[in-house]
């Protein structure tokens, strides 16, 4: 009688802006494990960052082992999900304003610390592949993940397969134009998506709107004090009716209504889903976003494709690092 | 000995809102033949148009018989390329801004008029199928193709194969919005591409500056009558130096090279290949397009990626048509 297979495990890496997330999973994606989150520090250098993200790898790989009897060695590799733009080749970060990293070789700093192989992906590619995979976009076969945080990233799954396109820089759906003559985004261009609806740029819109107007709840939440806003007060004080911060969603979701009609157009998907802190703010969000979408594109476009908030939130990452780092390493998810 | 196979012929139509273009390919592209163009007059009903089709065809079949020697059995079918949005699987043009068709089964019709295989695509994938089949994207990876004349089309060929998306929308780059607040366009949007940069709507930029500027060559070009003036005109008038032509097509270069920095940042091409009447403005269109593009898209993303003018130009839709037949009806091209 063939003894039995011991289950094999991966780790998975989400390295955002903010906070870094790390857990463990099932190498068939049916279990997670030990998912931590910890605040990534930027500010505090990247070899202060690095030392994180391998004390948060030791422990999930620690706790895995107590949960589930596994040894070291049943432990494949780790995914690692990275704001890009990046190289996958050669596991290099080119360069990240929201680290302020330049060609940094985290792949290798992180296996060498580590002892497992590592496999590096942009970040918002490993949200729509965790989604893809485990979550809201499960059985899609041309997914658009949208992806709304410190920045906003996309991640394209096309014709069934994560799609990198020719430098690893596919999918930067954030930097795209919507307004050519619009707002200064960090990346130096003009009108980009992720100048008018990532979570900076919405506290920033209302904090614009709160100059002329202290009734809003908004300016009692912060005591007054505009620079305390965040994206995350703005949805509160819509959810508790607040008309200032209503119509602040209400433009958002405008906003990224016609960034998303446009990737309507242009890769007609069957599933677009919508991750990270923005969908906090629930159908005040998504009903106008969806109004918007079907004003701006095509019929058989919109009839094609279902809009949806992911389903692994806070997970989505470091579930789709796990995916990439099977497809990298092992062929296929 | 084993007969020398005779060489095969397929029929390539590219049907324009302006004209439709009728010619034949050797099986394995590497001569045409037969190319004509007569103006559609879509005006004149889709009875009329599909009449003028069919006897270009059957004069294409003719005139290919009497230069090649070949039987009219060495012609495997027609490929025809047509506006969209169409459904490919069922041969249907679903709607036609720039012909006012609906529902029209065009495919079955041709088919049954010839006696011959017919296989649809949309016109702009077929124009970007030909570039990469026989022109200026030749040994491309990830190609976008964007086909400036009556509307902006466009069409991806992404891992070395046609896009079609889910429901054969894909590519629809003239829609895309530049602008949120901006112009109208013809497909109910606002801000759309297309309504800037398509051939009828640089003449109408051209004619809202001739309002006020009757010093313009371009105005004695056309007698002072500003419904007459089109993009061709604009070209010529830029090409004699004409400061308000100028103007005008550097602004087209603009908002042209934000749609485009747009396509490099979500697909990050090997490739942009542009046809269409637009390359009649040459190096004063191109070169402030490729500076806009670089202002705005990541350095990766513009590094990885050459911008050329089609070099089939009339041809590409023939051509690609001809591929895309080959494609659908014979597994590859």
């Amino acid at each position: 009688m063939p003894k039995p297979k011991r289950p094999k495990y991966i780790i998975g890496v989400d390295l955002g802006g903010t906070n870094i997330v790390v857990g463990a999973c099932a190498e068939d994606g049916s279990k997670d494990f030990a998912m931590r989150s910890e605040p990534t520090r930027s500010d505090q250098g990247a070899d202060a960052v690095v030392d994180r993200m391998v004390r948060m790898i030791e422990t999930a790989v620690k706790e895995t082992m107590a949960e589930t009897g596994a040894k070291r060695e049943d432990f494949l590799g780790v995914g690692v999900g990275a704001p890009g733009p990046l190289d996958r080749e050669r596991g290099v970060i080119l360069t990240t304003p929201n680290l302020g990293w330049q060609n940094f070789p985290l792949r290798d700093v992180i296996a060498e610390r580590v002892g497992l192989a590592v496999k590096l992906d942009n970040d918002a590619n490993c949200a729509t592949l965790g989604e893809w995979w485990m979550g809201a976009a499960k059985g899609g076969r041309n997914v658009v993940g949208v992806t709304i945080g410190t920045g906003i990233g996309g991640g394209l799954i096309l014709e069934g397969r994560l799609y990198h396109g020719s430098s690893d820089i596919a999918g930067e759906i954030g930097h795209t134009t919507i307004d050519v003559t619009g707002r200064r985004c960090k990346c130096g261009n003009y009108g980009c998506l992720e100048a008018y609806a990532s979570g900076p740029s919405i506290a920033e819109r209302a904090r614009e709107q709160l100059e002329g107007d202290h009734e809003s709840t908004m300016y009692t939440m912060v005591d007054g004090e505009l620079e305390r806003l965040t994206a995350a007060i703005v949805y509160d004080a819509a959810k508790k009716g607040d008309e200032t911060a209503l119509e602040v969603v209400r433009e958002t979701a405008r906003f990224l209504g016609a960034g998303i009609a446009n990737l309507l157009n242009v890769f007609n998907p069957d599933v677009v889903v919508i991750a990270g802190g923005v969908t906090q703010a629930g159908a005040t969000l998504f009903d106008p976003l969806k109004r918007e979408v079907r004003k701006r594109a095509f019929k058989a476009a919109v009839d094609a494709c279902r809009i949806v908030p992911g389903s692994l939130p806070g997970n989505a990452g470091v579930v789709g690092a796990v995916a990439s780092f099977k497809q990298q390493a092992l062929g296929a998810v």
